[in-house]
Formats: C-alpha cells, sequence, structure tokens
C-alpha cells in the first residue's frame, strides 16, 4: 500500500464529528457527558438512508477506516484494503460509517480528554465503560445521522463484540451482522493477556494512578503491553514464517542481553511504534471493556435465548490460525443462532495468519462480504 | 501436597555443594569461575555407580526436586510426585540427583552471586550463558561425584533442551535420555513471551542495569515476566476449568480497574510469589540461554545429523494441550533419532493441562518412566 493508491481507495477524506450534549446513562450505573465522537464516512448515504454500513475497529483502531487524510498520508485508513469502490464494502454501492469508539484516544471522548469540568484530562477519573456503552454512544451517532436502520455492521475482534451487541440491544435497526474474529464472550486467556497488558502500564511509574502529562505517558508500559497483544494477533505458524530464529545482523549470537532475533526487534518496533499513536489509559480502559464483555451479561440466559430477538442476518467469519479468537468460539454464536432460528453462515477460512486475518485476509473474505451485502440489499 | 507426605516421600535431604575451583570456557568464549554447584541426592548410589539418575529442572526449579529440607516445610521438592521410594523415579532402586543451574538463583552461581574479585554481585556483568554451558557445569559435578555413565537424563521444558545437550555433547555418559515437553530448538512464539518476559524487567527502573541492590530487587518487573509465563503454562482449557470467567467476589462486575477476575487475582499472585524466590537477573539470563537453544547449533546440520552420535536409548514425551512446546515438536525430535536409526519411544498424552502437564500427569507418566529406567538397569 502507499500514496499511489490514493486512486484505488475512497481518496481523501475529512474527519468529522458529532457531539453529543445530553448524559448517557452507563452500565455502571454512571451518567456521563458531553462526549464527542470522531468519525468518516466513505460513499454517499442514499435518500431513504438505507445503504448504510457501520464498521467497527477492534482495540487499536479508529475512525479512520479507509482512504487518506492527506496526499502526505503514508498508509491508507486500517481496512483500506475492505472499504473502497469495487471493494468488499463497496463505496459506489454503500455509505460506509466508522467512528472511533468511546473511550478511546483519537478524537472521541476518553480517559485523555479533557473535563470541562475540571479543564485537566479525565485520567482515572474515567468512568469505567463497556461494548455496550460504545455501542450506545454509536446509535445516538447514527440517530444524528438520520439512520433509522443499518444495512449491516460489520466487525473483527472487539469490533466483532459490537456487533454482537448492536444486533442483541439493538435489533430492530440491524439487517445484517458481521462478526469477524470473535466471541460473544472474552476467554479466561484472553483476560489473561489483557491483565498482563495493564499490569504493565500501571506498574510503570509514569502511570502515576492514571494521572500523567499526555506530554510524558507510561510509555514503557504501554510498549509491553502492546508486544504481549501482538504475540496473540500472530500464530506460531506465521511467526515461523516471518521470522524463524533468524538474527537481526549475521548468524553469530551476540551473547548479550540485547534485542538480538528479529521477532525480538519486530515486537520493540511495534511496541514503540504503538506508544506514539495510542493512550496507556485509553488502553486500559478498552482492555477492560473488553474482559467485561459477554453478550449473555451474566443474566445466566443462553446465547440462543440471548439471539431469540435478533432480526438480522448474520455472517459469521472464523480464521483457522486464530489462538485468540479460535474459530470454536465463533462457531458457537453460529450454532446458538441458528438454534434461535435465525439466519446465519458460519466459515472457518484457512489461514496462516492468525488473529491478524480479518485485517489480511481480503482475497478470502471479499467475495464473500460482497454476496452477504448485495442479498441484504436486495431484500431490502 | 503437605507435610504428612514426608513418610511417603525421600524424607528430609541435605542441600550439597560442589565448588568447581577451574575456571570453564563458556559458548560466547568466556572464561568463567570459580562456580558453586547447589545440588541433592534421593536414594543410594550402587557400588559400581550405575544407578544415577540425573533430573533436570525447568526455568523456574532448582536442585531441591524432592523431600523436605525440614519438617516445618509445607511443600516438598517440585518433582516430588514422581522421585521417591516406589515412585516413577524410585528411589530404592535409583540415585536421582539434582542440581540447580549454572546462572540460577537458587545457590548455584549466577548473576547474583558475589564476584569475589569486586566483593559485589556480579549484576549484568555476569556472562551470557547457553543451556550447553549449564549441561558443561553439570558434566562437572557428575565427575566429581565419580560417575562415569548416567543410567538416565531426565527432565521436563528446559530441563528437556538439557537432556538433549547431554545426549549430543556427552553421548558416552548417557544411558537414556527423558525429554518431557521440550523441543529441539526454542520456536519464534517461545522467544517472544521470553522478550517480553525480560523487557518487563529491563523496563523497570530498579533493575539500574541489572545491577540492583538484591534487597530492592526490579520485582514490578519480574512479576509481569511470571505473569506471562504463567498463561503459556496453562491451556486455553485448563484456564477454562480453573477459573472460567469467574469473578474473585460476587457476579457483578466492579466497574473498576482493580483486578477482579478470578483469573486475575491468580496471575497477580503467582507473580508476586514468585519475586520472593527468584531473581530478576537469572531470570534474564536463563531465558536468553531458552532463546538461543537450538540442538544443531545453527550449524546448517540436520537434527537426524546431530543425533547421529548419540548412544542413549530416548523416551520423549508430550502432552496434547502443551502450546508452549506442542507434541509436533516433540515428535520432530523422534523422527529424527529415529531416522539416524536410534531407539526411541515417542508418546504424546492426553492432558489439559498444558505445559504444566509435565509436572502434574503423575498418574499417566509414572507407569512409562519406571518402564523405561527398568529396562535401562536390566541392559547395564
Amino acid at each position: 500500500m502507499g500514496i499511489d493508491n490514493v486512486v484505488d481507495s475512497v481518496g481523501l477524506v475529512q474527519p468529522q464529528y458529532l457531539e453529543i450534549s445530553e448524559k448517557i446513562s452507563l452500565d455502571s450505573g454512571e451518567s456521563f457527558g458531553p462526549i464527542m465522537v470522531a468519525f468518516e464516512k466513505y460513499g454517499t448515504l442514499n435518500d431513504d438512508k438505507s445503504n448504510a454500513v457501520l464498521v467497527l475497529h477492534a482495540l487499536s483502531g479508529d475512525a479512520h477506516a479507509a482512504g487518506y487524510h492527506s496526499s502526505q498520508d503514508k498508509r491508507p485508513g486500517w481496512w483500506d484494503m475492505m472499504i473502497g469502490p469495487g471493494k468488499a464494502f463497496d463505496t459506489n454501492l454503500f455509505c460506509v460509517i466508522c467512528s472511533n469508539v468511546f473511550g478511546g484516544c483519537a478524537d472521541t471522548t476518553g480517559p485523555m480528554s479533557v473535563n470541562p469540568v475540571t479543564g485537566r484530562p479525565y485520567g482515572a477519573s474515567f468512568p469505567v465503560i463497556s461494548i455496550r456503552d460504545m455501542v450506545k454512544v454509536q446509535k445516538k451517532l447514527i440517530e444524528a445521522l438520520g439512520i433509522r436502520k443499518l444495512l449491516c455492521v460489520a466487525g473483527g475482534s472487539m469490533g466483532g463484540m459490537q456487533v454482537l451487541e448492536w444486533a442483541v440491544s439493538y435489533s430492530d435497526c440491524v439487517k445484517g451482522a458481521m462478526p469477524i474474529a470473535c466471541a460473544s464472550r472474552l476467554s479466561p486467556q484472553a483476560i489473561a493477556f489483557n491483565v498482563v497488558g495493564r499490569r504493565a502500564i500501571m506498574s510503570d511509574p509514569k502511570w502515576n494512578e492514571g494521572n500523567y502529562d499526555p506530554k510524558d505517558p507510561p510509555a514503557q508500559g504501554l510498549e509491553i503491553a502492546r508486544m504481549v497483544g501482538h504475540i496473540t494477533y500472530l500464530s506460531e505458524e506465521s511467526m515461523q514464517l516471518k521470522f524463524g530464529r533468524r538474527l537481526r545482523t549475521g548468524d553469530k549470537y551476540a551473547y548479550a542481553l540485547d534485542p538480538e532475533f528479529e521477532v525480538e526487534s519486530y515486537l520493540k518496533y511495534q511496541g514503540e511504534a504503538f506508544t506514539k499513536r495510542f493512550d496507556a489509559n485509553s488502553y486500559l480502559y478498552i482492555t477492560k471493556a473488553m474482559d467485561y464483555f459477554d453478550i449473555t451479561n451474566g443474566s445466566g440466559a443462553s446465547l440462543e435465548q440471548v439471539f431469540k430477538n435478533v432480526q438480522a442476518k448474520f455472517l459469521v467469519l472464523a480464521f483457522s490460525s486464530d489462538w485468540l479468537f479460535p474459530p470454536e468460539q465463533s462457531k458457537a454464536i453460529a450454532k446458538a443462532l441458528r438454534a434461535a432460528d435465525k439466519e446465519v453462515t458460519y466459515v472457518s477460512l484457512e489461514s496462516s495468519s492468525g488473529h491478524d486475518a480479518f485485517l489480511l485476509e481480503e482475497a478470502q473474505t471479499a467475495p464473500m462480504i460482497k454476496n452477504f451485502l448485495k442479498h441484504l440489499q436486495i431484500s431490502a
């Protein structure tokens, strides 16, 4: 990818903003507001506003899903491979919308936003939020755009959790739902990795109980958190293919404690790069929301019961080498939907790319997504 | 296990020590000495010293493999389930020996030992070592005990790497070899987890380039390293069984950033407990030695070629849910041994316990180990 692809993409896009001035009630019981929502739109909303597709980002994503903000950008938005003219989410047909999640750090209100009451960042006084709270904020955005019913909600990983929440909480507003590489609740193993990441951040002396200077953040803690995350996004196989046991330079061990394997410098690079674009407190709040995620909300209800009132048709996608959200977890979603008499297609795709496959396997997924969206549109 | 089991165990044991006064040459090219080796013995060495079994510990283990140091001890040695009268390693028949590895922190010379030249701990001036260096030190111990040939070398995880190194480097000194839950070289994924652990330690301001006061060590960094490690020792399934998504107290989310899932407090407890018994610099050096481990030593030779001169018979054990050292990696060892015309039995055992299975699956492994040792003894 690169700037040469601007012509193949949705081109230059403008970040947009919505201020939700009234307070919204959160799962924690708190009321919170005002909330600024950063979002982007690709393609044109039709007259009856029936062609809107809401795309939902993962832990480290943002509203910039496709195209370029400026001709100087080195990279397009995070799902540009999938969103654009003629692409899986075809912007000649659909109006694709993506917003940064509530609690995030890319212009939607989150822990590092300034609290209008104190004039300082919320820091750790920001309320602990849930995936449902994020979706509640997205619902306000969709209402503000005058959209009554979304043609489709789609997203991978944490985005997939939001898809499920949309389909269950706002069942009459969702025509099609596409949860990719996700689960109906976060597994203890995935919680454990989040716990390590949070612990690394909160152990960094610069974290200072969440009240740090944005110019001097707990970067080392966040770097470690991201390194752990990255291991879980790859597979054993993709690590073998990408790095093997290759050394960064030469073929002799240095007999020093410094990084020397390629996998080591890759993780270090990814960790460092992340600290330049992501906020440590956001990382804490968003991973906590993921840990809490259980679409049954601990109600004791079965997945089948929870899906009873769902109106959306489903396309559930998973990837064979994804061990963070293994195909079995997606399959369980599909099984429960079927048991609840819903229309669902479940596909586990062969891929060596691990969890990251949802961002990479365009060739395999695009035809399925196109087909799914086409049939949703026809039945409109 | 508990003090009531003293009678079923090897009973009270005395830590023993050997000082190797001459310098040994390390893989790095450095010469290093003197080295103190802490070891323990269970059972009696027979007159021709043909019944010695060397047991090799994993990353966080030590020389205290069985029995109790005092009647006040709450727990016996780390492999007590397997070592004792009538047990898998039957101390009525064999003299079982275990030593703390070179580079360790349980009385064998390691980075926190006092450098006799400076009168202060070596810290980061300790040489970077390899698994082969550890085994070289063990060889000195075995020689000092007057043992020419070991009936068997056995160990799991990093202990299994040492088993392979023994069988290859000292082929005429090993009659039987039992690598358990290990690999012929560390995978990039396993390296990656070690990298995160080291990064956490080295990012802790208290690490101070390795020159910290032993009374004020980088405990938070080591705690995070151990938390990461623990996730890799369990399996997705064992985490589901052990913790699921259960909360520590009640069934309502606290909506706070504090630990609240059971898996969270488990990891925190394990991390904290570890910092009370393990040294952060040792963790750096030992994980680095593991990262370096490749029994072919990057020589370009195949595994089969490396095993050509091996004289030992092999029992290779792996566990189905071990994803840190998956059965395929053990199978590759067995396959190469067979291709090199060696006598080898490979068994992948069903277990939900993940990598930890090598410490837990006594009921499944003990009969195989007994049988293997019996036949080694008969053919003596």
